[in-house]
């Protein structure tokens, strides 16, 4: 590490992980090398390479991905959509500007064309350069990519996709407007018949009455509505959970609606497979209640 | 907090893990008052009061428990394999010192004798002092308190308990031998037919290592050997295993044989229903992999 980088949250040859949305409790990670530090037009920007975790992003602060435990969210946020869909051919991702999500949705042989729209230029320039592991979803020839806010992307698309992926940071700085209602009822206008959203939600240990409140909200616009989770370590109490939505009612998003074979799961997944799919929706019973009680 | 206290992994208000078992990362949680300190004949044993997660018991500088999410942990390592046996009518816990397992085991009205075995009786004092919502498992008529090491106890037992639950710390310092293939065969002799072993198995994102090789030795001891986990915010990387085994090929471990009515769970339990009993033995790919390898 440069003798002469300061940052405030870096002391010791550490990274310490600022609670706001989280107080009173914080992730240190030991750093072997900080790799660069930059205030984009939305956000401060670190990459660091850690002892034990690979290289690290973190804006405005907050762990986005490590090397090490990053397959886990990229890959669940994206086929419990896409294998719960017959033909996802047209997929929007929102966010998502390390890759990751665009990695994962490339492995699915049907789809035809790959949008995305992230607000901030230097996470995908960054990324390229930093975390060529997830950037490579970059490389292929089916994605587009527009720099831009998701929520006016979305403004008029309608009919459009098949899959949608929010690949969100928490609620407060440039992806705030993507936990709104607003925000779901344009995604809902966007989808294709049959079409379903993902989403970054939130951790069940942590944020329960924001989980619900959206939850809320989203039975309203959407026929159907869910929660499931996985297990991250550099996420906050180490989870974090997913809503998903469909607007067609026969939709079971529970249950994979296309598997892959076991020989097909372990060469393309480190965390999916068609079993932790169903079980990434068996909830606790403290969140089983607070969700039972707003159906 | 006191002005004149001080401890090494306590700075500026916070309370800092300190890693060796898994180095590279650590989790600090904010104090609003120490409640005690003090060295006891196999630990140094701290409890502080968290401005987020409740009272805090720590032994030799690592979290065991705080009031907000030990009831994941205390439920399933003691709900998983109570369900699954028949009827237990004798259950002994080795460690558990803070009572919270004692606490699960009573709720099952089968259950005739409670023994527990805890190598240090400042753990046992200091929780009825300071974390009474667990400690209340030792007011139970039906449980027995010896005070001494869990191996040296078992030495002898023959055909004395349907259940045998180890709430141990981890593999350094007293409960070393809790994680050796000699204390897994005492406790096999030890049950009686039809009986059931879960025990602390670490996490599957920290020690995989770890954990295929007592899944390896305990195959060569047992008829069945599961691994299960749960969630756990303040638990290295937000989770803890489970090493479930059982003398008779008959006991299905991954499917409770009794189940409690939907009224009944969410009167009893916080994280465990017949659902995520299930669903706590379904694992992401790698592990998957791993365990593979030696079967």
């Amino acid at each position: 590490m440069s003798e002469t980088f300061s940052h405030p949250q870096i002391q010791d040859g550490w990274f310490r992980e600022k609670p706001t949305l989280w107080p009173g409790q914080a992730m240190c990670l030991e750093i072997e090398e900080v790799l660069c530090h930059e205030k984009s037009l939305y956000q401060d920007v670190l990459i660091f390479k850690s002892t034990q975790y690979g290289t690290v992003l973190v804006l405005d602060g907050v762990v986005q991905c490590t090397e090490r435990d990053e397959f886990s969210y990229q890959e669940m946020i994206t086929h419990i959509p896409m294998n719960c869909h017959s033909n996802p051919e047209k997929v929007l991702v929102i966010g998502g500007g390390d890759g990751g999500v665009l990695r994962e949705v490339a492995k699915h042989e049907s789809v035809k064309e790959i949008v995305l729209c992230d607000i901030d230029e230097s996470v995908i320039r960054l990324s390229k350069k930093y975390l060529p592991g997830m950037a490579i979803g970059f490389d292929n020839p089916k994605v587009t990519v527009h720099i831009g806010d998701g929520f006016e992307f979305l403004k008029g698309k309608v009919n459009s996709f098949d899959i949608i992926i929010t690949d969100a940071s928490d609620p407060v700085g440039p992806a705030e407007s993507l936990f709104q209602v607003e925000y779901f009822k344009l995604m809902k206008n966007a989808l294709r018949p049959g079409g379903i959203i993902s989403t970054q939600g939130e951790c069940q240990w942590l944020h329960l009455n924001l989980i619900t409140e959206v939850q809320s909200y989203c039975r309203d616009i959407f026929s159907v509505v869910e929660y499931a989770y996985t297990t991250i370590p550099t996420y906050p109490s180490g989870q974090i959970g997913f809503i998903l939505c469909s607007i067609d009612d026969q939709v079971n998003l529970k249950k994979p609606l296309r598997k892959w074979s076991e020989e097909e799961e372990e060469k393309l997944c480190r965390y999916y497979n068609s079993q932790i799919h169903e079980a990434a929706f068996i909830l606790p019973q403290f969140t089983k209640n607070a969700l039972k009680k707003i159906s």
